[in-house]
This record gives structure tokens, sequence and C-alpha cells, in this order.
């Protein structure tokens, strides 16, 4: 099996630390998204839709999208469990990456891509979208610290998958400008999250 | 159990459907989401997120986000299976979720939401952002043309939640003015997954 990806990118980063988290290793090629690599013709066969991080089976299954990545590994790999152990735990789980993704991180890419128009070559910027986005994003950043203030972990007392989405998504956040750090239940949970060895 | 939602909203619609399929049933209560409903206290007290639908356990334990309702209930209920029979299967049927979410409704949605200020009560709307959100929109409705011109459902020869999510998302959007049954696979397609008894 190979890995597609670009490592310093936020979907790259949470592949990496997954990997880690199972003590998996998987050959990998580097894709320069800035370059525009993953919109040519030989990464877009591999996925259409033209983002990393794409892993390639060796019977040529291609699967992308960061968070189906992981679910594959932990599959492969059940220990340490970071999916959940029954169907309750498991759509916890779900739920959490699903708010993770599409409440915060999502905002903050549109809040980074439209006020920076780093992706201007290739795509539409709004900045008072951008604005906007930033605005929704610090929305979902409150909802995130004030569920944090009583649990140690997004499920409560277990570390999970979306534990990890979360603090790759504060660390991309605060690369960009968009500083959480305020708000201290975020930043203790981040701080807490980050001295796993997956992180280091 | 008790499940909190608005049936004619895309994601109580995408529970109700997902509960056919399995020959369950839940009690139930309708949100009512343009009225506000759900941004009140007592739902919040449910769902922080303020989105419908909202699954509540018989102990309390709530779990939001549909495809995270859906998950629960195929390990209550694993036939028919629909989100995977192995890893590699659970990987890309999970990959077309997010597709179908991500890529794909998420854009519908910012386009029908900015341009028609259906939500402007609540949300900040801005028109060009919408128009460009139907544009992005209507990219990824060719993706997922391409690929279906070559298969019969998202995973090749076999149905799974991916494609209801999918059908689901083109009827939003045909109702809501952005119709995409002008390409012939999805139009195919849509009209083949509708004949399914769950969809009646």
């Amino acid at each position: 099996m190979h890995l597609y990806t670009t490592s310093a990118s936020p979907n790259g980063q949470r592949v990496n630390v997954f990997l880690k988290e199972k003590g998996l290793e998987v050959p990998v090629t580097e894709v320069d998204i800035m370059g525009g690599e993953n919109l040519g013709d030989e990464f877009k066969a591999r996925n259409p839709f033209g983002r990393v991080p794409v892993l390639e089976l060796d019977d040529g299954t291609c699967i992308s999208e960061s968070v189906s990545i992981c679910r594959f590994f932990e599959g492969q790999q059940p220990e340490p469990n970071l999916f959940g152990n029954d169907p309750t735990e498991a759509a916890k789980i779900d739920m959490w990456i699903r708010r993770t993704d599409i409440s915060f991180m999502m905002p903050i890419a549109q809040g980074f891509r439209n006020t920076t128009g780093i992706f201007k070559d290739r795509e539409v910027c709004n900045e008072e979208w951008g604005k906007t986005s930033i605005e929704i994003a610090r929305s979902t950043a409150v909802l995130f610290n004030d569920h944090l203030a009583n649990n140690e972990y997004l499920l409560g007392d277990r570390y999970c998958v979306a534990d990890m989405l979360l603090a790759i998504t504060l660390g991309f956040a605060k690369r960009t400008g968009q500083d959480f750090f305020d708000l201290e239940h975020l930043k203790r949970f981040n701080d807490q999250i980050r001295q796993r060895p997956a992180f280091s």
C-alpha cells in the first residue's frame, strides 16, 4: 500500500498522527498542493476530487478523505481503539468527527482561503464571506470550549480520533491567524492532546 | 429511545429513509426549525449545536448528526448492511459519505441559504458567495455524474448509505432550484435509488 499526501497540510497531519497512534508505517509520496500537483491528471486518476491524502491499496483501490483512511487503518489494526467499542460509542465519536469537520474545520478553512486568497489561482475568493466564516468558526469554538469545561476529552473519559482531529484543527487555525487559545478549556485540551507521543 | 427531528428537512429525511431500510420504527417529536425551535434552550440541552435530528437514548445519551444516528442504527440492526462489510468497503463508503456531505451538500446548502436568505433572521447571508457555492456544487455534480457513468452505485455493484445520502441531496437541490438532472447518469441514478421501497 502507498500513501500520497502533503504531510504539512491538516489532512496530511491527521493520517500521520493516526498512523503513529497505531504504530503503523506506510510508504509515502509527497504531493505539492501549492504547485497544483493534486489537480494534475496523474493525481486525479487516484482521486478525481483532487484532494490529498489518498491511500492506494495493493489491488489499486484508492481511498481518499483523511478520516476514511484512518477508519481503514482502524479496521486493519484495531488497537488502540480510536473509533469506538460499541454502537453508542462509535456514533458519538462519529458525531464529534462531523462537528469538528463540518461545523469547525470548514469555516476555519473558508475563512483562511477567502481572506488570504492563497488559492486564488484556482478558486473564487470572497473576502466578506471569509470574515463571516471566521465569525462562524469563533461561535463553534465557544461551543467546544463549553463542552470541554466539563469533559477531559470530547467523549468524556476516553481519547478518540475526534480529539486528534480537534487538536490538529486548533493548530491549523492558530498557524493561519485564528487563535482560539484565549478560550481556556480549548487551550487546556490542546496542550494535553499534544503531549501524546503520536504528536511529537 | 426518541427521535427529535424535522422530517421534511434533508437531514430528517436521511434518518427516516435509513430507518425504513432497516425496518425499524422510533417515536418521533417534530421540531419546528423555521420557527427556530432548534435554537431554544430545551432543544440545545440535547444538542448545543442546535441542529436536527437528535436521537435520545433511554439513558439520556443524545446523538446528533444524521449520519452518526444512521451509524448507531447500523450497529443495532446490522442487516441489511449499509456501512460496509470489511475495512476496505467501510472506508470507501465513508469516503463517499464525506464527498457527498462536504463537497456536495455543503455548497448546495450554502448556495441555497445565501441566495434566498431563508435564515437571514439568524445568519449573515452573502449573495455573491451563494452564487459561487452554486457553481462549486455544479462542478462536484459533474464529478459524481462521471463516476456514475461507469458505476451502477457509488461503490460499483452494491447499494450503501452513501447512495441514499446522494439521492436525498439531489432531491433537496432540485426542490431548491439547483437541478442537476440534465446530467444523465445522475438522473438515472436518482430514478433508480428512488424506486426503493424505503423512499416511498
